[in-house]
């Protein structure tokens, strides 16, 4: 069954919000089996969004709407419905007393204006939504499915896990698929490439995409097809594959994040860590501690941003910063020494870069990062040269610091 | 003159991957009095990507697809742009000798796949890639302009930076526009309607539109018209009229930042800051150190994700952890002294909060935070609900503590 995500506003089609609506109900058709074709954005314009829908209506069976509920008068999506299915408005007063008991459990006085939201196009099922006043639309005819959900990303999310999905999963589907990505970091698509196309199994059923980004290159393997064996058979075949030829950049697989993995190995192991930074002013313990239960692992760190700090907290000699500036190795090995101590952990990391624009040099160019790392064994450091843009080269400091640690912890060279 | 982007990759269309490319270079076409009337996402499947070409062509002057211009063999672009256009591929040893050239600066040995790069579609002119080795494509035909770009975010940027964007300038746009963007925090969308709309003067050229973040509440003015002062006045005028009416929450304009803003106020008023964090592990200093030149006015802070190092470190009492929690005013008052004194900062922020989505109670749910601040003339602390996603609260609570260090720098209640 196919697919069609049509996107609202002209924040989207001006370039004032990334569409990441968009990317949520993608995935979560993809998951259920459904084919996505097409995902189009369209301004507040009523003409515009009368075209994109009569255009998805015609080429895919199932067209999911978001953005353009609100109660606001630049909220156009139901005046479209009405004018591309032909019905008139109807008042619910179900759905007023819904909102107006949101509105009192929150302790908050009803806007008057919220009252436009208990209107749906004549015949429209709807979606109850916890979390605001905009319920989901949902229109069957000639058989193809509407469904039109707010704008609001927690809101659309909502509807779409709680009833979007369980009504479609209800139908037919009718494809078997099956989607495994794994998750690789150290090494760049190009060198993929070379390393597994030569004698990768060709194979009808199987595609392989490259996902490249700053937290590492992703591969994903798409099986698709009538028979649900098949399919299944044919993924596991070239992850077995990737698996042989690539298995040491290979860190995790679909949602895995890396900071989960290095949380995960660090619970296994019952070890500590905390962080020293400096260029990175606190990202990789915010990244660390994105992990829920991060607590079990993450004790502390220090966000070592002045020079005084390094040489007063994390005890960095003055000597070695005269010397070597404090983007050198013996600094970073010092933070992470110091970061170890202070906060009584198992590992400590640190990093210390120059994230631009400027501070750059001919011998430290920008991007010019160290890292270090200190255990119950060792202390050492590593020079990364991280690009050219300030918050690229922040974030890859963070990911090249918990691929350090994850090696450690892990012994791998 | 309008314009159509087209955005391709299964990444897109399966949820794998956020389509910032999208919005980039929206933002651009946008700026430059471009009107953007579709953006369309297409998977890597020559069928669905030549009946976006076909159907973009017609219904629109100028459009930019990115993606499928890498050298392996899942991007299709070229090949669809050769159907589409019904020319043929042509090798151009220029284009070869530059990538060669890039690979032998950065001493990497030059990848055999990387000459599919040279190819180009007969009649095609190319836009050279700084980054990468995909360079741009553009061909014109029957007065429509179709530029292809390399999907690679930076490499996409680099090309419509120096290159589309100065060569769609040369030609006669014909519109005015004007766009300014007023940027709030502290008020939330429907409120904010209430205030401004009952009084808000009418106007054919110019309209609002209601940009709601985690990081507060945008509005954008767009003024269009075929007179440039007329154009600018109407823009003028509603942007004196709101900020007349809801000028206290008013902190910036188009791309200004809360933590850029904040560090603007603090190079004027020649103060310091320090931060120290438990539940955000480092975000918020991490989001003020994003701003280059930051150690202008950023010290350091204390990641206190454990209370031991809450005790240790920042003196907070081991008596106000037991009888209060550390998600408390007190702690967090506590917490924001104790890095004031060790980082000898004029202002020290601290954020204590549950993030979730465990350790939440009915006293305490998740998303109650307290941000706490110390200067020289003042130690106070605020409770804020934050919601129940864990990044949410924690980007939330970081704005929420910028918002509350504007205001004490600028003596706003």
């Amino acid at each position: 069954m196919d697919a069609e995500i049509i996107t609202i506003g002209d924040e989207l089609t001006s370039g004032h919000r990334i569409n990441s609506n968009a990317t949520e109900i993608a995935r979560r058709l993809n998951d259920l089996g459904l084919r996505v074709k097409f995902v189009t954005s369209v301004g507040d314009n009523t003409e515009e969004m009368a075209e994109a829908f009569h255009l998805a209506l015609r080429r895919v069976k199932v067209v999911i709407a978001t953005g353009g509920l609100g109660p606001t008068d630049d909220d156009l999506t139901k005046k479209v419905i009405v004018k591309v299915f032909k019905r008139n408005l109807v008042f619910h007063d179900d759905i007023l007393e819904r909102i107006k008991e949101r509105s009192r459990q929150r302790g908050i006085d009803f806007p008057a204006i919220n009252q436009n939201q208990a209107l749906l196009p004549q015949g429209a099922t709807f979606f109850p939504n916890r979390h605001g006043s905009a319920v989901g639309i949902c229109l069957s005819e000639h058989g193809k499915i509407f469904i039109s959900l707010p704008g609001v990303p927690r809101e659309m999310m909502q509807i779409m896990d709680d009833e979007v999905i369980p009504y479609l999963a209800k139908l037919n589907l009718g494809q078997a698929i099956k989607v495994v990505t794994l998750r690789t970091t150290g090494i760049v698509e190009s060198r993929m490439a070379e390393l597994i196309t030569p004698d990768m199994p060709a194979d009808q059923v199987v595609s392989l995409a490259y996902l490249p980004s700053y937290r590492g290159l992703s591969m994903r393997i798409t099986a698709r097809g009538t028979d649900r064996d098949e399919v299944d058979a044919a993924a596991h075949k070239l992850v077995q594959f990737l698996e042989k030829k690539a298995g040491r950049y290979i860190f995790g697989r679909n949602d895995d994040s890396l900071e989960e993995v290095v949380g995960q190995l660090l619970i296994d192991n019952d070890k500590t860590v905390s962080v020293a930074e400096s260029c990175t002013g606190g990202q990789l313990g915010m990244i660390l501690t994105s992990v829920a239960g991060s607590s079990q692992y993450f004790v502390g760190g220090l966000q070592a941003y002045s020079n005084d700090v390094k040489v007063s907290q994390l005890k960095v000699s003055s000597q070695t910063l005269e010397d070597s500036g404090a983007v050198s190795e013996p600094c970073a090995q010092q933070m992470a020494v110091g970061a170890r101590e202070l906060f009584k952990t198992d590992y400590a990391v640190s990093i210390t870069g120059i994230a631009g624009p400027e501070g750059g040099s001919d011998e430290k160019p920008v991007g010019t990062t160290y890292i270090g790392l200190a255990s119950a064994h060792t202390t050492n450091a590593r020079l990364f040269n991280l690009g050219t843009d300030r918050n690229v080269v922040r974030t890859r400091a963070c990911y090249a610091a918990l691929e350090m640690l994850r090696r450690e912890i892990l012994d791998i060279n």
